[in-house]
């Protein structure tokens, strides 16, 4: 897709016919400021970009993923499986494109990732990328040549976690994480049949979800010292939505009170949190398509535990919409450009 | 939900916290033309519009649904019940404000309307209201002081079956209905509840269903007489989404080439119709949250029957999205105003 | 798995981990007449029974899906496809043990068969095999040497469709059939992901779907002739459950009364359908791994056209409970013999 | 419904037309030593069976829900409302009925109940009843007066925490409930309304959901003291299914041989548990409608935590499967009686 640009930034999209490459052009179709220009895949060259993505009424075709024909982009969003990360952002960054990464391939130390996928970093100097979670760390990103763009569990554990920072225990943060199945990408497994997941609730990855050390890395930005975190990831029947609910010990002294205030000091003013009164929990459904994520909570003095709950569209706060508030930052847009539609209920 | 308009029509929104009225709010929030000054109600006036509506992030409270409240709008949407349209609809009129009324109060003749609701019709002068199917019957809407929006399966049927006038026996025409919950309101019903309709496909009101002198009436007009016509509604286990399939007797010597293009000459340059290519048959996951009709069709030379089928979102083009696109074409906006975000896939 | 037989009709399955293979196991567990000897399959060969299909708590092995491995069985299910029916029925057939195959390789007419697959049926002595249809068509089916269990759709579309022969015009039936997933088989496709298919209806496969020629047969040979019937095939997001919905147009002076009476003339005394009362529609919720089909219907004196609806569970009535049902017969037992069980709700 | 009794034990169901006791019926039907001789239910009474629940094929009318209407019942299932069951159960203890109360009325002590529900328990005797969860309290269960049915988040809950005893510290383990919207009971609500809980998920109920203290009781019991647990329950898009994943502190020098060992001794011989190997997870479609508990677990080096799930069918083992077992050991009947249907996939 080459479209003739007007004004505005000229990005292209990488990612086929992907979930979060078709969630991208959904949010960039109607994006003030950011015009795309190309649209890559490997699997999709040559497609009709209307047959590769069904829901949009796009023109132009599917361009292979390779650099050259990313050239006319000042911002690239790879949503890319790590290896298809890893071989094209050095090149686009040491062009100074400007690249948001949706992947995992840039979200931690070299070390880390190493560990994690059994193999050394083929880029170290990129990493830790610039990490895309702009409620909590949004310095920094304006000015990153590459923003790894967090994952979805960890951008609802964080966004619930966060503020808690200071108020409970670190190390005994406990994450229930529940996802429809459109985080598991678009691949074809046997879990993933409609015939198999439709009325299906179902434990997978624990304990060592990949997701897990990014949510401890973070973590530990937010407290200042490292601390291991359990999470369990769940899969549900459903197409979109993401849940992650947190409970831990909380500090002496510490009640309801400080936990709302906390929470609310956090997220005060903040265009995508919206902080529900006591007695209401987070619900997919009410951030189903948006850019929103809801979070509730509640403390018992009984076991002096807290929960908070984090409500998010995993494809768009979880991912391709979270990309789209990163590149605003990076091009000085206004961060809710592109992202003020109201989810679509029910 | 009364907003300091800036520029922009000032519009209001009668409907309580139903899903059409709901969805209407999602559409004007991004709408550049149409400002929402009033949000009226009948069950939820006093609430917060937040919370009446949890997936919108909205300012201000819903009021009572009287003509009084609705002093400052040029347009009223009423996604009301008939009774409720029935008595707003009259003095809104007489004011001089414009109304599109979602409900099945002013779509059909008086007398039509009597026999299928069993009483008088309240104001007899105001019907036929003038039938928001752009589409079909663009000449008329941009003048018009009423305008009925169709109902959700009328929609879909008459985009399918609308081209095949002259092709096909009139009287010939049988319509299966398929729709998610939705379309059903937000009332509480056994049928409606979670636990049952979970995978459940069923049959209902069938043969006497309301839509079906809808359907007819503008079958008439296409065709320039009556010929009646059998529609048989099926509600399946999903949210949104509406699909109708017409089989009809092709006349002699019609063949796959002349009902391809009617269907392409009827949708040309339509920017709400996608006409799908052969071999390719609609399927509402592709409309979902956007205001497109997918169509797609074949003929059989064995049986001399076309098959033309037709989705869209039951609560998008099948409800607030088309009552938007005849608010711009009564307010003299771009037909696609507010209306041109893709579909939420998947 | 090879179990030593008690008492009972030792049978083998064949069907690797397929859903219907699986559904057969489920009921025959339960079986008071028929015991299982063998389980067979092709690429599921070796893996531990439990392991091939979770939800049965089952001892043995898969053995591979070879005549030889079923040589202590006297009446074997191929839940197989065509291919594999097509070669090893004969073999079984010669040696003389019975065979209930759930595959579409015998139910029609050789010359049939080969219009549709496009290459001559390899073992055209044996076509049509027996149709197992008992409600319909039991005579026969006891001494059969080869039963073709028929599809899903034609099961569901020709009860509701066999008791108007005589009342409605032949060749005026539109059939509108609604299917779960699970109709579709274990094999992946991009339009059977979870996250596609949740929330999606579709039309496919008209009008040259193959149960069309099916469900002409027996239409013919219930009216006595031959003539050609509409049959457009929806997918709905649900994991089982089938809907027909004919109409048709009826013979002057037939009325509503004549249907009722026909339909329920035709069924009384059948264990396994039940004629709804009027204003009752079918719902799959109601037969939900049970082995009964619903029926309901309504004349429309307007129209001069019935409506009649038939909801099954397409894995147990529409496949395997009806294959149990057919070898009930086949071996003398009673023809509820296992397929007691009710429905499973919500 | 008054059942000529042949050979066995003639029980009564109570429930009205609600899913635990449509399912008591179900399973029922197909017992071999228990006779359903009355169903009594309140709004119901005076429907047809078959009328007041659709997936059964039952003669006989719904009586009303008084203890003289259960005369000549030996065992009575209470799948009632806690005030129901309060009402009813004295008057047929006294009588010498047995009872298994599928409610929450006699699961705790006198003073529990009445710190959860706010008022005196009305019949402190009865309490707490015998818990019949008879893998981990069997003695007792066969000369009880009255069985208290457990809830269905303790069962899983249980059955996953169970073998922990011993293993980890009893005040640090983490309950994640995840449940199908049948498990909230027929009544309607909004957020059970098919539009809305389609594709929702939600944490709701935390942290004072009744179950907590359930749970409690019975961990107390296991471990010798009592030690508060953090329960939170979620409400998934699906009807039937219910998982829990419990996560937990290890004592020092446990390990994962220690873990799996525990659970496999703890359910060594077990009919209904079975427990699976490493690297794989419950899922809920491996049991739906069948009275199988799923277990799996991992432990973590790094966290020094288990984690260990379980998922069950909420209307069978998580209720009416439950309390026909109950009821099996009342009856001195084989404890599988009545309940080894294969669970039914896809």
């Amino acid at each position: 897709m080459r479209i003739v640009a007007g004004m505005g930034v000229a990005v292209g999209v990488v990612g086929g016919s992907g979930y979060a490459a078709g969630e991208l052009l959904r949010l960039l179709g109607g994006h003030p400021g950011l015009v795309v220009r190309v649209v890559a895949g490997r699997g999709s060259a040559g497609r009709r970009v209307a047959d590769a993505f069904g829901h949009l009424d796009a023109d132009g075709v599917v361009v292979p993923a390779e650099p050259d024909a990313l050239d006319g982009c000042d911002l690239v969003f790879l949503a890319t499986p790590d290896e298809a990360s890893l071989s094209l952002a050095p090149t686009l960054v040491a062009r100074g494109q400007r690249v948001v990464d949706l992947s995992g391939a840039f979200r931690l130390p070299a070390e880390t990732f190493a560990d994690i996928s059994g193999g050394a970093h083929p880029a170290p100097d990129l990493t830790p990328g610039t990490y895309g979670l702009p409620e909590l760390f949004r310095d920094g990103i304006a000015g990153a040549p590459l923003v790894a763009n967090p994952g979805c569990y960890p951008t609802a554990a964080l966004l619930a976690l966060a503020p808690l920072a200071g108020l409970v225990a670190p190390g005994s943060v406990h994450v229930a994480g529940l996802s429809g199945t459109s985080g598991a990408g678009k691949g074809l497994r046997d879990d993933l049949h409609a015939s198999h997941a439709a009325g299906n609730a179902a434990v997978y990855g624990a304990p060592g979800h990949r997701h897990t050390p990014e949510i401890e890395a973070a973590w530990a930005r937010l407290t200042g010292a490292f601390a291991p975190v359990t999470f369990v990831p769940h899969l549900l029947p459903m197409a979109r939505g993401l849940l992650c609910t947190i409970t831990a010990d909380l500090h002496d002294g510490v009640g309801n009170g400080d936990v709302r205030e906390g929470v609310e000091r956090a997220y005060a003013g903040e265009p995508f949190v919206r902080v529900l009164p006591d007695g209401v929990w987070p619900q997919t459904a009410y951030v189903r398509g948006g850019n929103a994520a809801h979070v509730g909570m509640a403390t018992d003095a009984r076991t002096r535990r807290v929960t908070v709950a984090c409500a998010i569209d995993n494809l768009c706060k979880g991912a391709a919409g979270q990309a789209v508030q990163n590149a605003n930052l990076l091009c000085g847009l206004p961060e809710t450009s592109g992202l003020s539609a109201a989810a679509v209920y029910p």
